[in-house]
Formats: C-alpha cells, sequence, structure tokens
C-alpha cells in the first residue's frame, strides 16, 4: 500500500510524451462537473485493451472491440461519465459512433480510429447534443500534463482521482509510465465498473502490448472485489506512444521486455489497490493472500470466495475477527477434495487457525490491534500444493447501503 | 406470499402423533433465552436429510451423515444454538458425541440413534456442560404440540420464530404435516445457515423419504438466497413417524406418493419463503422468475446473480427501479453464448424491457408503487428455452451491516 492514501495528492506525474489530454464539463448529469474526457495519441502509438467479461456488455464496449480487432491506429479516445450507453441496443451503438464520427470530423481522422468509452447509469441513452457541444472544449485544453483533469473527469460516485506515475532507465534512456483509473461500485473479478488508461513513451509492438495487456490485468485488477458484482463497461487500455524511440519492443525476447511489462504491471497494481481503497463505502483495505493451493485458479477461488462474502466483509467493518466466517467463506469456495484439518489462518504475523481450528495460543487480544488498522493482511494456506494468489478488497459498511441505496436520487 | 407476515401467529398447527418436542433455556450465550431442544421420535420413524454443502462442515453434520447413513432406526435429535460447533476439530466431535451420548443414556437408547445439531458462532467450542445439565428439562417438557416452544427454541438472529403446518386426507386418511425452520444470515444456494425440521405422521419408507427430501429441497430450501454465503451447519430433516398407518407408502408408484410429496413441497415453500421474508435486514421479499431458458441450471445461475447482487438489492431496498443493475446481473451470469437481445424484463406485470433494451411505452412512474411495495415479483426472459426456475430473496438495507456487524458484540 505505502503511499496509497484517498486524500492523497498525484506524487509526480510524468507527461507522456506522444498523448495529450483533455477534460470538461458538458452537464450530462450535473452542471459543472468534469463528465468528458479525450485522449488524443500520435500516429506512432500502439494500442491494446480488455473488456468487461460481461455478456451484456455496453454499446462503446462493443464499438473498441470491433474497432480494436481491425488493427489500424487509434488516433483518440473519448470517455464520458454519467451515462454508461448500456441496454440501449441499435440506438446505443448509433449515438457512440456519432460521437466518434463528430470528434474524427474535428480532428480530421478516420471515424474508425477513435475509441468510446461510457460509464455511469445502465439502460438510459447518451445526451449525444451535449456531449458533442463539448467536445470542441476538450481539444481547447489538450495538454501532456493533462492526466489531473482526466482523472477528474472519469469519476463516478469515486472520492478521490486515481493516478500512478513512475519514470525510469533502460540502457540510459529514460521512460515514462503514467495511468489513471476510476472505479468504486461493481468491482470484482473479471473486470468491474472501471476505467483504466495506462500510457508510456515506450516503442512497444501491437503483438507485445497485447501480450502486457493481459499479463497486466489478471495479477492487478483482475485481483480486487469490492462488492462482487461485474459490470457491463470495463475497459483496460493501454497506449504505448512510442515517443521515445529506444529501445524497440518487438519481441518477448527484446532486451526492456520484461522491464516495461513489470513496470506497467506496478502502475496497474498500484492503481487497482487505488480502487479498492475508494471503494464505496470502504473503511479498511484488506489484503487475501492464499497459497499452498494446487493450482493459482484455485487460490483465487478461495481469495474471491472469502473477498466477496458480505459476513466477513461486515466482520472487518466491525473490527471483529471472526475466524467461523472466514473459514465458512473458505469452505464455501469451490475446491474439490478440500481436507479442512489442513487449513492455517493467519491475521498479519499472527497465526489465528492451525489445522482447521482456533491455534492453541490464539487469543483474540492478539489482533484486535490488527484488525482495527485500516490495512488487514490475512493469509490462509490450504497446505496441499505449491501456487498461490492475492487479492485486495475492502470492507462493507453502512455506506455502501447508503451510496448504492441512494445513487440515482 | 399469502399469510406469510414476520408478526404471523402461527395459525393452526397440527401435532404429529409419533413425535414430540421439548426446549429449554440452557444459557448458552444468554440467560432466560430458549437455546436447547430435543426431539423424540417413535420406533416406526423414518427420518431422512438433506446438509451443506460448504467443505467446512460443522461437527454434528459429520455426526449426522455417519449415523443417518448407517441405516438404523432414528430416536432423538438435539439442537442447540449459540454456539455452531464448527472448526472445532476432534474436539468438536467429542463434544457432539459425548452430548448424545447423555441424551442416549437417560432415554435408554443406542447413542448412534441420536442426531446432534447446533448452530451459532463458528469456530468455539460448545459449553458441554450446560447442554448436559438442560437436557432433562428438555426431556420433562415434551409434548405433541411442543412445536412452538421448540421453534423459538432454534433461533439465532431470527426476528419470529417460522412454523408451516397442514392436515389432509389420503383414501379417506387424515394425514399431518409440520415444519420450523430457521435462518436468517447466510442464506444461499446449496442450503444456508438454516436449520428445518419438517414431520409427517404418515407411513413413508425410508428409500422414499430420502427421495422427497431431496425433491422437495431443491424446489424451496435450495432457491432462496439472502446474502450469497452458505453456512457450515445447514440440515434439513425429514422425519416421517408412520403413526397414521395407511396408506403405506413405499415407492414411487404408491398412492398417495405424489401428494405427500408435493405437501411436503409446499409445507418446506411456506418455511422457504418465511426465512427470506425474516432475512438479516429484510425489508422486501422479492420473487425473481427466470423463464425461457435452454435449462434449469442456466435459469437458477441467472437467477441467483440478480438476487446475490448487491447492487440490485440495494436498489430494491431504496424502491429504485433500476433495470441497468438487473440487466447488469444477468449479463454476469455463467450463461453462454446469451444473446441480449432477446432479454424481456417485467416488475409486476409491467414489461420494464423488451428484447435488452427499456420498453418503448416503459414509464418509471408507472413501476414506483410496485417498487415500494413490501412484496416484489421480477419475471426475466431469456427467449431461448422452455426451462424456468424461481429464487426468493430479500432486499440488503442498512440493517444488514448494522446486524452482522455487531453479532458478537
Amino acid at each position: 500500500m505505502s503511499s496509497v492514501q484517498p486524500e492523497d495528492k498525484f506524487g509526480r506525474v510524468f507527461g507522456i510524451d506522444g498523448l495529450t489530454l483533455g477534460a470538461t464539463s458538458a452537464a450530462i448529469r450535473k452542471k459543472g462537473r468534469l463528465d468528458l474526457v479525450v485522449l488524443l495519441l500520435n500516429n506512432t502509438a500502439t494500442v491494446a485493451g480488455v473488456f468487461t467479461q460481461n455478456n451484456f456488455c455496453a454499446a462503446p464496449v462493443q464499438l473498441c472491440r470491433q474497432r480494436l480487432s481491425r488493427g489500424g491506429p487509434i488516433s483518440a479516445m473519448v470517455i464520458n461519465t454519467g451515462v454508461a450507453n448500456a441496454g440501449t441496443g441499435a440506438g446505443g451503438i448509433e449515438d457512440a459512433k456519432n460521437i466518434c464520427y463528430e470528434l474524427a470530423q474535428l480532428l480530421q481522422v478516420n471515424p474508425d480510429s477513435v475509441l468510446p468509452f461510457s460509464t455511469g447509469v445502465i439502460m438510459e441513452r447518451l445526451p449525444v447534443e451535449k456531449i458533442l457541444s463539448g467536445l470542441p472544449k476538450c481539444l481547447d485544453t489538450q495538454l501532456v500534463m493533462g492526466w489531473e483533469e482526466a482523472s477528474r473527469g472519469i469519476l463516478t460516485t469515486d472520492l478521490v482521482p486515481k493516478i500512478s506515475s513512475r519514470n525510469f532507465q533502460i540502457d540510459g534512456q529514460s521512460i515514462s509510465i503514467t495511468g489513471m483509473a476510476k472505479g468504486s461500485g461493481m468491482i470484482k473479478p473479471n473486470m468491474a465498473t472501471m476505467l483504466a488508461f495506462v500510457a508510456t513513451d515506450a516503442h512497444v509492438s501491437n503483438k507485445c502490448l497485447d501480450e502486457i495487456v493481459r499479463y497486466a490485468n489478471d495479477r492487478t485488477f483482475n485481483c480486487i472485489s469490492v462488492d462482487g458484482d461485474t459490470s457491463t463497461n470495463d475497459s483496460f487500455m493501454l497506449i504505448a506512444t512510442g515517443a521515445s524511440s529506444d529501445p524497440k519492443i518487438t519481441s518477448a525476447d527484446s532486451p526492456g521486455f520484461v522491464k516495461i511489462r513489470d513496470e506497467i504491471t506496478s502502475v496497474c497494481e498500484d492503481l487497482a489497490k487505488k480502487i479498492v481503497l475508494d471503494g464505496e463505502g470502504a473503511t479498511k483495505f484488506i489484503e487475501i493472500r492464499v497459497k499452498d493451493c494446487q493450482s493459482t485458479a484455485e487460490a483465487r477461488e478461495v481469495g474471491f470466495s472469502v473477498s466477496n462474502s458480505p459476513l466477513v466483509k461486515t466482520a472487518f467493518y466491525a473490527s471483529d475477527a471472526n475466524l467461523g466466517r472466514i473459514m465458512s467463506a473458505i469452505g464455501a469456495a469451490h475446491v474439490i477434495n478440500l481436507d479442512v484439518s489442513k487449513i492455517d489462518i493467519w491475521i498479519g504475523d499472527v497465526l489465528v487457525a492451525k489445522d482447521g481450528e482456533v491455534a492453541p495460543n490464539y487469543r483474540e487480544r492478539d489482533v484486535k490491534p490488527l484488525m482495527e488498522s485500516d490495512e488487514i493482511v490475512v493469509t490462509i494456506s490450504l497446505g496441499r500444493g505449491r501456487n498461490a494468489a492475492t487479492i485486495w478488497t475492502c470492507d462493507l459498511s453502512h455506506d455502501y447501503i447508503k451510496i448504492n441505496a441512494e445513487y440515482r436520487s
């Protein structure tokens, strides 16, 4: 977690040469609130993305998938909040196309090179006229250092904007990576009401970028859970502008491939944790480490069973070391032939359960201060293999109900 | 729902000849609270049961499974609340055996003919001495009409006791069925922190009773969800005392088999709905009907995806007809090749979504009174088959958090 705090300022944000960002208020839902963002990419940029697994995916997701799969260059991305443009049928696709078309006209580019993104209320049509009116202002405000404004412009019920940025060297060449994300509700395995845009000035081929986006996603955004709901609009886009022309990453064997992949993954992990920390109503950040499993899938299954249990999450909210609920959630995971008498559990460094029972010397007061902390680490050993996974989640509080019962009112 | 109301008195309760019940306070968790119940069965009784699918099943569940599978007669059942005797290892098994042994001594029967049941906090040992001291009082209070006391004695966070009872005739022979249940939290597919005991004075062979217990369970207790958590202690026991010696139900072809099976299922449905209605913090009862599916499993998958979604449940709590959340939850279900453009949704009798979009003439004010009701029916058609399933659930309120954050304090 280190410096991840909701109140945090961003720390240093590195601009990414070859990419500019601009934001405005198009009054989509509320006047004066930033709700429309445009990203402009240089002509050497490569782009890769992963999207929601929800069968009911939004119009912009359908259009993004089509346009990315055609393989041509991407010139711009346009993002609105307030309305998700999901459950809007053929009309919704037309709306998204019209917005892309108008932006393409303003930029004098091929409309197929514009990618649309939306987040917000589902099953309402986009206020297309408002969005079209806002586009020129998004172009007027374009800046390489426009990340802060843009990161505010993509939020919905999030409390704080989320940016992660770093700069490092490969063979004496300076490389930067900067990303922004929104999350908050509907956060769970296989992506979330989550939009993430991560960019680097490195030169990375489409094929390598595609490999990296999946690698990073599996280890970061797909390891978080706020409420177990999966959204219609989740999108994680990875952009490599190539402005820093060396090194050229064209295959997994290219010098620098592993370094870039791992730094991108680290930026994504940082953003993923910030999403959890800013989960709807979250008061605590919880890391569930599951180890000694027969497979990574098994470790993830157990981790998500624990992290998605409302009973576990309310116990964490109450700082209650309710071991029974954790055990019960482990037992509810679909794991074949699980021998519960081999399970050990730690809260922080304290062994609380040994061989499936309360540990012999465990006293609840030993973990009380740990449970009252705003960061809790739970480690679970299934004692039946060598694989592991880590899931990040938050507690379930009164405010989650308040936020979600009143979202549209 | 008809007469199902939390405040309801039981209506007429029919005693079951051949079965008596007694309850007492053993001060397991709180003084003066009924928390220990004993059922005594006549020597012609047959018994069948289904139990939790949780890998981490409680000591009494393990013992019940063993003792039922041995096939001998069952003389008594002993139930305590307050402590679940789960996650207690070999010591927990010993505790349960000791309690059964003591009861068997008092009754002068084989200890293997006594079945134990527990519900309450997990990973704490039973206060065995307190329970042993309470047993004689449970025997002193035995009554054929002891259902009301017993139904109070098995509760934990439930607000009201739950009984369902009926009497009918088969070929001029009077038959009664009476059942009691507890539920409240951890209610989800594959049973719950749920104990249910249903008895009839009919004569039913072990084999037939085993078939009926599974049939009824699949259509009732396995169709409810409060919070998506599965517990360690779920047990549903079906008893046929045989006191009403005709008809003799010895095979699925026996006259009366279908009638008895369906009446038992109906009692279970009544109890299952009462459990949902008394779910932790529940303010509304919600029926999710999923139809036109390729299989029943598919219909159940969609029904549970909707009924387990915290976002859907908080919207119901707020009387908010948030169609997007319902659609998103349908889309999140694991259904292969789902064509969302074929999905229709009704709230009550109002068509709210047609072909995957908001229905053309839908106005939110048409469903507002329906959403504000304390019983809501949502019907979902996938438009791809002939199979259906119905799931019963409740909303997610502030009180769920309050109850579960403060459970042990």
